[in-house]
């Protein structure tokens, strides 16, 4: 039976080093503030929000909520987007996507300044993560792979790491993490050719092609460490990762659960982005 | 035997290319300016301009020439920067490294405007050879070892390549780029355990590590195609790349020569940036 690599502990861990750097903060009169910035009322926007919402109170970062109407002006959006930036009391401004169609979401990217860019999606970040320093923040989903492998001590150096797709958010990111930490990393993707035969020969594998229990036993091998990004939606509604569970248990040493896994570290690590940038604002005061 | 992917014939095609574009800008009234910026008179840096005006003369691309003595002011310097900047007739401007240490390197470099950056040293253009979107340049060295590849027709899609090595000037941005034409990259660093492992099982290898004849026969296997990026100078003076020619030469498919190769291709890559961007302005106006 292979360890269960539970998000909950490293949520818990990451939100107790959070509320002391709040209380810190606040030692200095400020408060790590979240602007939600929400145009229209679409599902996923408010499930997002009523989670950041949560988390943010339970450490004691404050959130300022802008709402637009779903047929704002583009002028309109990119006026109140810019307030956001110029306002002293805000620190981090998460994206939502996607936009409404009269909004140019490109643009809206292009335009969050990478010190607000708690959600790791500008050019700034990337680069950032790309050339390991900090310009601006990772993409969250990215950094709570690394946090939970860290939480748990897994040793990375020398490593060998696989990681299963290419995203922006998730797999090119988490791979120049990975080197950062001394892995050797290999990145796989649709045009990969025997992924199996690559992955099995990894210490550790990231899954994050977006396909369900695409990650089957012949993809494994002991002694191996599985983070899962996937977030899948089975038949019955049941929530399922990229990684058969079953097929890993029997195999690998250490696996990440889904529910229960990454999802449940990644708000932590976006209110964690919020806190840093107040820190980083401290520091130029 | 293996074939020698000699760099004159890729550098010829491209300057063939270039000159194309160049008679297409002149009916614009348009004339690709490289400026040369140079801050005193490092042997090094002169070299690098030889090399570039003899290679924009060749093509029809102007060189403004610029330069300050070594011992300039900081103030003086950056003034220089932001008049070549703001100068509409200025398409490119490579900079000098190291600069004097009485110029903030990391200023310089962070100054650049991505849209002139045809070194490809800025975090925009970093970024843009990370997320795949024209944003600045991609560094010349690593676009020099994608076109030789491209030249000679070596198929990517679905092949596995080892790039040994991780700087910013190479192995980082060439992996993305490999990745980026659908290859399956394994990135090798200082810390890679057993880098003949996954260099021999690789279809494509870029040596770029700076390490005289460190890529040995242990290394290489049948079929292969070899980057070699290493510029290494051995104790009689003469030019030896990161691999042992000797050993490839009855081993792999292909690879290219040092000197001969890379190197050659990479000051046309950097001017063919100046005419891109020059292109790049003529699509503004």
């Amino acid at each position: 039976m292979a360890e269960i690599l539970k998000g909950a502990p490293v949520m818990k861990a990451l939100n107790a080093k959070m509320q002391e750097k709040v209380a810190a903060l606040a030692e200095k009169g400020i408060t790590p503030t979240l602007a939600i910035f929400r145009v229209g009322e679409r599902e996923d926007d408010l499930s997002y929000e009523r989670g950041a919402m949560k988390r943010c109170e339970s450490v004691g970062v404050a959130v300022k909520n802008v709402v637009l109407p779903a047929d704002v002006s583009e002028e309109e959006f990119f006026k109140t987007l810019d307030a956001l930036h110029n306002a002293k009391d805000v620190h981090g401004i998460p994206l939502f996507r996607p936009l409404p169609k009269q909004i140019d979401g490109e643009k809206a990217r292009q335009s969050i300044a990478p010190a607000k860019d708690v959600d790791g999606c500008t050019d700034g970040s990337l680069a950032g993560v790309f050339t390991n320093t900090k310009l601006g923040y990772p993409p969250c989903t990215a950094q709570a792979a690394m946090e939970i492998l860290k939480f748990y001590g897994v040793e990375l150096k020398g490593k060998k790491a696989a990681v299963i797709g290419r995203s922006l958010v998730i797999g090119r990111p988490v791979a120049m993490m990975l080197m950062h930490e001394n892995a050797t990393v290999t990145i796989c993707h649709t045009k990969t050719k025997d992924v199996p035969s690559i992955t099995r020969d990894a210490d550790i594998i990231i899954a994050a092609a977006g396909q369900m229990e695409s990650v089957t036993a012949e993809y494994l091998s002991a002694g191996q460490t599985i983070i899962d990004v996937g977030i899948n939606v089975d038949a019955e509604g049941n929530l399922k990762g990229d990684v058969k569970a079953s097929d890993a248990d029997g195999i690998v040493a250490a696996y990440t659960p889904v529910p229960g896994g990454v999802g449940t570290v990644t708000t932590s690590v976006l209110v964690g982005h919020v806190v840093e940038a107040a820190e980083r604002y401290a520091a130029t005061l």
